[in-house]
């Protein structure tokens, strides 16, 4: 293998394929990079077995070939080079040598055929929607992905294509994050669990660019997310995902809108009295305003912030780090919030449209908690 | 006590006291701050017995009084506020309520006499310079003090008043760091050793504004940096320091003179190679150009950089930490180098003058280590 390449876009490709390189691992290949020299092209790939990922770039190929990289000192080696023409070629002996200007490195390799083959994933009907949008919906769900391990289903979001609407809904067993957006084709009703590892990967890789568009095929274990110059490729959670559609109610007992900001702030405040989020904080809605305390040995908070009420007062109780991971997702000005009683969920929405839910366990506040 | 405080004020003196609370301690006042209000205005105090900082800010003070808050949850609340006034009053109980717009706080606190007394230094003579200079003399010399505790008076730096200079010397038994500057008056010849966790603290105050000064007070066990509303207190250390001066010839075998920015990038590149520094990087020097050459089992580097070299040729060895942070701390774009022998150290000089120095030791090459 011989290539020629300019050091930003061949570092921005290594960037790339990092993020499925496994740092911890007993098998030490999977936390190398496969580098693919062919047709004028190269092609980047990390592969931990549950994650892929290649990137592919144009670059000058002297001579086509393959060799497999220790993925961390080959990205030190690169991004510590100068803008210019790198020029990466290997022997028969699997030693990879790197010049740029006065600088030469020679690092030993293993052959490109040691390397583990991605997954194919058949492309047989795909679903294509914005980057941002996916991006910004990721961002918008992923907080709440179990992080134990003791359900292996729910360390991954449900993505659900259904009535229209591509929905992505992540689940910890205390809350639910839910978003969608519409989709421009009907198709029939799809669900699959993507681990939460591969969707915050992957929200890295995403655009921020309203006009560029990713693919999505899944088969039954797999799913391929299709960026054009890039492609990731994960497995698929096998089990059954919670059944969101029947936990959303939309009957109320009381429902509030509110300064989603000034929330978020007030919520922030009295949580550094709540222990880091060890003792609940209380809301009390109480006319024209709610009343948010917490207490702790060291001391009390006290804040209060002016609320649009509808239906009945209600003192309940939450954990702060809830709310706050909610609040901090949303972008609206105003939001509005549903109860039922103390001892049910409340329901965060915007206060026109569903594009987002969040659904958040309350906990239940002793008799001696005073405000 | 009871004061009005804009919360910005409040907050960035603080900051400043902060830097002198101990965040591990057995004695739990240690890592409070001490709020003394008195004749319009407030003083905030940290102090961990070895360092004491005081930060004076002018506000309305509707009751004269102390309090003791625990540092961190107090500067957490101050910081969490929106930038408007802070309502700070204490009861007979050693309650502290805090009040700012619609939030309120109450927390646990001591009596203002609890808190240990800053040691006093006697203001019998002063010397005073820019607090920019400063600053910059602390960040061109604090990475060579001695981290171990093994020789206590290696972890301070040397303040050197001596022949019309102001000078920091830092020394960890491989390398020294000098740094000099002119002072406008002749004083009689001074030298104390200050904890190099005072400086670095230090530093963190020191305005980057040329005009703004600092006056330097010294007993024989304290010194005092007096920034004007901010003052930091700190014990010296006691006993024999290097007696650098013996240390540094004014003869070298090898001259050479090479752009400073380049030198540093090669050796950055070639320490990637050197397993964290494990290895030692050889440098040979031939005619116009330096080869840095490294090696170990992963692979092998080698750079090479354009010298304008005067006396003989050399091969030397050496940690590439040491160099890398030397060259790090120097502005110029040109630098000078001295070399003896390969088992002596090298000194890094400007190309004129002698406001720094860096002396590094060398590493010994085994004869098995190739270019």
């Amino acid at each position: 293998m011989h290539i020629l390449c300019k050091q930003e876009l061949l570092m921005n490709s290594i960037n790339i394929a990092l993020k499925a390189c496994s740092t911890k691992t007993t098998m030490p290949i999977l936390g190398c990079i496969l580098i693919k020299a062919y047709d004028n092209q190269v092609t980047l790939v990390g592969y931990n077995l549950e994650l892929g990922i290649e990137s592919t770039i144009q670059v000058e190929v002297i001579e086509e070939g393959s060799i497999v990289l220790e993925s961390k000192i080959f990205s030190e080696i690169i991004r510590k080079m100068p803008n210019e023409i790198v020029e990466l070629s290997t022997d028969g002996s699997q030693m990879a040598r790197i010049i740029c200007e006065d600088s030469e490195f020679v690092i030993a390799g293993q052959a490109g055929q040691q390397f583990p083959e991605l997954t194919q994933v058949e492309r047989y009907k795909s679903y294509t929607l914005s980057q941002h949008t996916f991006k910004e919906m990721i961002r918008q769900t992923i907080f709440s992905v179990a992080q134990e391990e003791s359900r292996p289903i729910l360390t991954g979001e449900m993505l659900q294509i259904k009535d229209g609407f591509f929905r992505l809904v992540s689940f910890d067993g205390n809350r639910i994050s839910y978003r969608q957006t519409p989709l421009s084709t009907e198709y029939e009703t799809q669900e699959v669990v993507v681990p939460g590892r591969t969707l915050s990967e992957l929200s890295k890789i995403l655009s921020s660019d309203e006009t560029d568009m990713i693919n999505l095929y899944f088969e039954e274990k797999n799913i391929l997310f299709d960026l054009g110059e890039c492609k990731v490729v994960s497995r698929l959670l096998e089990g059954q995902f919670l059944k969101y559609e029947h936990v959303f109610s939309s009957d109320y007992a009381t429902r509030i809108e509110v300064d989603c900001k000034k929330f978020l702030m007030r919520i922030e405040r009295a949580a550094l009295i709540s222990r880091e989020g060890k003792n609940p904080i209380k809301i009390k809605i109480d006319g024209d305003n709610m009343i948010i305390t917490s207490k702790a040995e060291l001391g009390t908070a006290r804040e209060k912030l002016g609320i649009e009420l509808e239906g009945n007062e209600l003192s309940i109780g939450f954990n702060p780090k809830f709310l706050i991971e909610a609040l901090k997702s949303i972008d609206d000005d105003r939001i509005c919030i549903h109860f039922i009683s103390p001892l049910a969920p409340c329901v965060i929405n915007p206060t026109q449209g569903d594009y987002y839910k969040y659904l958040i366990a309350p906990v239940r506040m002793s008799l001696t908690h005073n405000d």
